[in-house]
């Protein structure tokens, strides 16, 4: 371990759910109690949210104090930090930093989203949020359909058929079997993908990952003193955040994620690593083409044929890359805020031997990528094991 | 100058306009690309967005590629960053974390805020996503309303009147009056803010700070180069956040923030300073009575007695402490996400002698203070020149 780099002294997930009958408060609260509790902390020296919806959902902002008072620890600094769907994954960015920076210790950071409770239509438009109001947003073009463009031009550009995409969800829904947390339990293959409900084309319903709440939550301390708190720290490698252009209009290719590619050459940088370095991932399938994008973009197969390292075993549990080893986005769930925070602590319990009937053989060392938008927004970590 | 700290190298600010015909981009952008001019620099590491209520306002979030997009800067890592009113504070606070971390070394920081072409019912119920929806905002409370009570409860336990309250109003228009950017130029006596319309009784319309547009931003960089953009570099001596009890109805002594009292320790304790260092000060008057009791929670006077400060003209530009002195949130216009960056940019002004007609002598230590919600965040900091 680089002792001058952050790690994780406490990992708190809840099971993602249709509908939780939970506020946001109850939903943040219970995972952020569950990390303190692993960490074995007793003082917090600053929280940070990840959230994308919930000025537009529960008309509720200012989660930084909400949530510190929520947790009794009134008092301790506390900020909200958004970039839509990749929410928790710069959260994760900003309690790096503070830790890094010397002003904070021991850091929680965790992600929320409650999405239950309101109408599909308010959740579509709240999506949307992702994209620009007033140039894209209003010409009635969801955020689904702006995800099956990118689809159906991949699939023309690179030759690739549907059934080949579909092993994504088919991989995920597999994981999230040994998953208790999970929010779908449900065995699919290629054809229950091919016959699902067509949702915007072509992108059918189990190409697309649900609506939920959930939370999910890590305790950061630095380096140096991690190994006071735990057995088994998990260093933060790396945590590198980039951008694209905003908007699907103003891409070159929308069948590449620059925002990808930014993002895991930063942290291989920062990491003084390679792909070829990585024993498990976690990567954002909110839709099964951006998990095979994914693959591409972050240097682990050419374009066009990340669908290819699904063939055979190879990202299964027992493969040569596990990858979305929980369920991923499509079955432990996608509660949008919290989703970068499941991976980073999906991540550090695979690397510490906790995963239960979900662990992966002799991982050391994981990355996890949080998408916003279109590929707008980036957040890549690199954890590894002590 | 302690060359490990972060540092100053770029300023820029909008007029604040009650109707700017801008979008939330056009407001950040004009804002950004001063800075970025300012500061001289060509190549941006990270951006960091402070907004309050854009997703319930505008139906926008994912602020951070927006603007990075909206710049020409798209993959330049950028998030947003929210605590209510104290947005503007908690971003700086992101940024200089940011820069003192390692992993950016010139980082724009903005805050910004439309909240023209919403109608004044929807601006009033966003403030309320300040406080505790489930438990506050359901009682129909308004935010002006929380304050009110604050306001009786501060005039019944300190025996103070209405009349020296309202001297804050009338400093703060007096200062806005040299300000061309500020959002009202209009020079009011005590007794116009006792005979304005009645808001939330005791608080009177110029007693509370207006609905505005307006976005200002800031360049950093670390100390030690700072000197290479510019021979004005503004070292950040102090970055720090407090919460407290979210809610009124927690609090033991609502006359008394104790989230101001906190960072305010931690701020002077950062930069190794007391309050008798401070030569210039920028506070959050979002209502008269939130301007008295900051002087007093961040320690320049006991409980009861800050409007004393106001007297004798000691608080006026030319004064032993000058206060808001480009006329603070009520004059020089409160876009709340906004209000903490024009707060540091105007600070940054002031110590580099570039403030024109609002300029006060023999500036060189400044502190600025930004209060989310009812004090529920507050983030400081502290400006010195070289």
């Amino acid at each position: 371990m680089n002792l001058s780099n952050a790690a994780i002294i406490g990992v708190g997930t809840i099971p993602v759910k249709s509908s939780s009958g939970k506020s946001l408060t109850e939903l943040f609260v219970q995972a952020a109690k569950e990390a303190i509790e692993d960490s074995g902390v007793s003082k917090i020296d600053a929280i940070y949210v990840g959230n994308m919806m919930s000025g537009f959902l529960q008309n509720q902002e200012h989660l930084g104090s909400l949530m510190a008072s929520a947790l009794g620890r009134e008092g301790v600094p506390a900020y909200k930090v958004e970039a839509a769907c990749a929410s928790g994954g710069v959260a994760m960015n900003a309690g790096v930093k503070a830790v890094l920076s010397g002003l904070d210790r021991i850091v929680l950071v965790g992600g929320v989203e409650k999405m239950s409770e309101s109408t599909t239509p308010k959740v579509t438009a709240g999506l949307m949020m992702a994209e620009d109001r007033l140039k894209v947003a209003t010409t009635g073009v969801t955020f689904v359909g702006l995800n099956a463009m990118i689809a159906r031009e991949y699939m023309h550009k690179y030759n690739v058929r549907h059934e080949e995409i579909a092993q994504f969800p088919v991989l995920c829904h597999g994981n999230a079997l040994d998953n208790p947390k999970a929010q779908f339990h449900k065995k699919i293959n290629v054809n229950d993908v091919l016959q699902s409900a067509l949702i915007a084309d072509p992108l059918r319903l189990f190409d697309c990952a649900g609506i939920g709440d959930g939370a999910a939550a890590v305790v950061l301390a630095p380096g140096e003193e991690a190994q006071k708190h735990t057995d088994t720290p998990i260093e933060v490698a790396a945590s590198s955040v980039a951008t694209d252009a905003l908007s699907l209009y103003q891409r070159k290719d929308v069948t590449v994620f620059e925002g990808s590619r930014r993002a895991a050459d930063e942290a291989f940088r920062q990491a003084h690593l390679t792909p070829g370095d990585i024993n498990v991932m976690e990567v954002h399938d909110a839709f099964s083409v951006l998990g095979v994008m994914a693959l591409e973009d972050l240097g682990f197969a050419d374009k066009g044929s990340g669908s290819k390292l699904l063939q055979d075993g190879q990202c299964a549990r027992d493969g040569r890359l596990p990858i979305n080893t929980f369920g991923g986005l499509k079955a432990r769930g996608h509660p949008v805020g919290a989703s970068g925070m499941y991976q980073v602590a999906e991540l550090a319990l695979q690397l510490s031997n906790r995963a239960e009937k979900c662990q992966v053989p002799n991982a050391t060392t994981g990355l996890c990528q949080s998408v916003g938008g279109i590929g707008s927004t980036v957040a890549v970590h690199i954890l590894r094991r002590h």
